[in-house]
């Protein structure tokens, strides 16, 4: 007879389990019959005994198993991104609508923000109208017609994740690679794309700070994959500082319309070609450089851009908000930053810049709250540039009763300055699980 | 301001906790503000981790403090003992009134056998009319008359221990000598004594099965106990085969009335002697040497059990079951264990003596069964005697409903054979914090 005393022994003295014992453990955690207290006691474990890769893969097969398993039956190659978290992170905006307009499906469930790294489903609903609680057979029409939707996750999707995350979040059981690894693969197998691409942040601004790290979950992540039978690969990208020229919902759509109209600030093109070019490289449309040029295309021929308008308008958002930014809500208050020396933008720090645009309103502190769609910050500099003392940095808007002068005046300490001009790839690495 | 996440995520990363969080801690998690998951967490860490000597002795003192502090109030040196569980353990009842007939008080509350390890309350309750339930005062006034009195903790000593261990015992956090120590030394501190004398179990049939173990836990309650102002030291005591040849409870008990008789078998009178010395010796009544001879003195003089008999009266017991054994509980059913081979025996097991004690009705499963105090083994011949086929090995009793054939044949299993004469000292060391 399976016991979760047993099973909790074994791993605390660093024995690897059974395929049955985790199954066991993971429908008896969901059901209730296993405490949270016999749990958070097996997740200390994992953080200093770690799980082997069959192990993590046998943990992440059954936490998707533990609600639905979508199998979204359409008649071409699927494919699904995601991001382990960034300042500024507004990716998916524009890979979403490359990808779909090369033919290649991109089916995004997604999550809302917590804390100062934003959600692509709460800058969506910054548009007019734009409905993300979409029932399947919708979610699905949206994905036949434009080629891509991005809807809320439904509660029967991966319930395991749910209660064990929850519970990790409150043991200090969160950094864990096996455990981030299952968080994040059991969803993105469960909602049954093809192909997956991971976009992994490495940085101060990231939960991996250094590279190290960063290539372990993102062996892990492709490892699991690959054992589940999934195309997958996975992009390390920089965020030592924050991606693009924009924080904030509204801010951060109206940015990404500007880079698929061929306006993008070069760090996020970067980053956007290289998730873009590895999702259609899954999906068979030819070599990295090949797909590079097919996004490229898709980016500076419009056809993206078309794609975006088509999908907002059957998910009921007003499609003109592509060449009527006012349309979004706009902020009742601003303030501009100015330099207050002169040199070479040398960093702007993504953790700092990210609380600020939380404190304006643009994030959730807790669950509940609301979020200030029209909140944010727009860089007017960013690193390497050379500026002099009363140049403008930066605008902080807000509609919310907060303290705008503090947030101003916090966000000039963002900048370090110095001497060189540098200019770093935001591209680290690829690693191709197929 | 303090949180239960932070302090499990310095534990998780091995950084020392300050006096003032192992304090939060302990408080927050008897009064409930801090749930038994994170608790849990917590004490994973821990066996990873560890604990310093310093919060070793702060969780011990937090947990010692979160019920009643007693003092005795005493006109004399109180020492107590504590043993970490064995098969046949019954040293209790035969220390206690030699080092009280050396006019050193013994006020010692113990604790309820669980498993195939046997409580000393539950021994004495055996004998007829004999309570274990006496209310402070009445306690205190058998201590004042015969030297020592035996009582069944209160519900107000340790709280913590109580709701720690049964969290330990659920998250298999059990093994740590950090926490193994805290929970012993919590309540011997709590309990006032001046002295305190750890016999420490080391073998096959104890918690700690070897000698590296065995040396840290002691030290580490020794340690605990000086830096908490008292006297203490640890004889480890061997526990690869039971301790004297009674196991089960009324068994047990006329073995130790036969003992203070001068009748004792010499492994059972070793250790005796060496912990009753040691208790002496803390209570500054001579030399090692010295001490050893009081003891001896008190057992073959007869006093000690005469005050065995003093207190038996003073508890509600019948003192006559001294002088007739027919008093206690006679077994309905018994059966004889004859040698199978011929041999010298080389080894008696003593987790499996245990276990078939406890199948006889001897001990309880659960919290909540009943025992039997009729029940239990007599060995005719033990570690070192030479047998022939069909010598009589042991008798096993029961009163219960339970198959005594199969507990004979099983017992019959406990013994191994050799062809060499071997006899081993039963204290193997003792560690002085005096």
């Amino acid at each position: 007879m399976m016991t979760m005393y047993d099973i909790i022994t074994k791993k605390k003295h660093n024995v690897e389990l059974t395929t049955e014992e985790i199954n066991w453990f993971v429908a008896g955690y969901v059901s209730g019959s296993i405490p949270d207290y016999q749990a958070s006691a097996w997740l200390m474990a994992v953080c200093f005994s770690s799980l082997s890769d069959r192990e993590t893969t046998d943990l992440t097969m059954a936490m998707a198993r533990s609600g639905d398993m979508f199998e979204l039956g359409l008649d071409g190659f699927c494919a699904d991104k995601h991001s382990t978290g960034g300042v500024g992170d507004k990716t998916t905006l524009i890979v979403a609508p490359i990808v779909a307009s090369c033919s290649v499906y991109v089916p995004k469930m997604s999550g809302r923000g917590l804390g100062h790294t934003g959600g692509t489903i709460d800058k969506l609903e910054s548009i007019p109208g734009f409905s993300t609680s979409l029932d399947y057979d919708r979610f699905i029409s949206v994905v036949k017609k434009a080629g891509f939707a991005v809807a809320g996750q439904t509660g029967t999707l991966v319930p395991a994740d749910k209660k064990l995350y929850a519970l990790r979040n409150a043991t200090a059981t969160v950094d864990s690679i096996p455990l981030i690894c299952s968080s994040i693969m059991s969803k993105k197998l469960a909602t049954g794309a093809d192909g997956i691409v991971l976009d992994v942040k490495v940085g101060d601004g990231a939960f991996m700070k250094n590279m190290e790290d960063a290539e372990k979950l993102a062996e892990a992540m492709v490892r699991v994959a690959q054992l589940a039978g999934r195309k997958c690969s996975a992009v390390l990208t920089d965020m030592n500082m924050p991606l693009g020229l924009t924080v904030g919902n509204s801010l951060e759509v109206i940015e990404a319309i500007e880079t698929l109209k061929g306006n993008g600030p070069a760090d996020l093109v970067e980053v956007v070609i290289a998730l873009s070019a590895e999702m259609l490289r899954l999906a068979g449309k030819g070599s990295e450089q090949e797909c590079a040029e097919m996004a490229r295309d898709a980016l500076n021929s419009g056809r993206a851009l078309a794609k975006l308008a088509e999908m907002i308008e059957l998910q009921g958002g007003d499609p003109q908000v592509i060449n009527d930014y006012s349309l979004f809500k706009q902020a009742e208050f601003k303030q501009e930053v100015y330099a207050e020396q002169d040199g070479i933008i040398s960093g702007i720090s993504c953790e700092k810049t990210g609380l600020i645009s939380l404190s304006l309103g643009a994030g959730r502190k807790t669950k509940e709250s609301d979020i200030d769609f029209s909140a944010g910050i727009r860089f007017a500099r960013t690193v390497g540039d050379e500026v002099r003392k009363g140049d403008l940095l930066a605008t902080v808007y807000t509609s919310s009763e907060c303290d705008i002068n503090a947030a101003a005046k916090e966000l000039a300490g963002v900048f370090s300055y110095g001497t060189e001009k540098i200019s770093e790839k935001k591209v680290k690495k690829i690693i191709k699980g197929y």
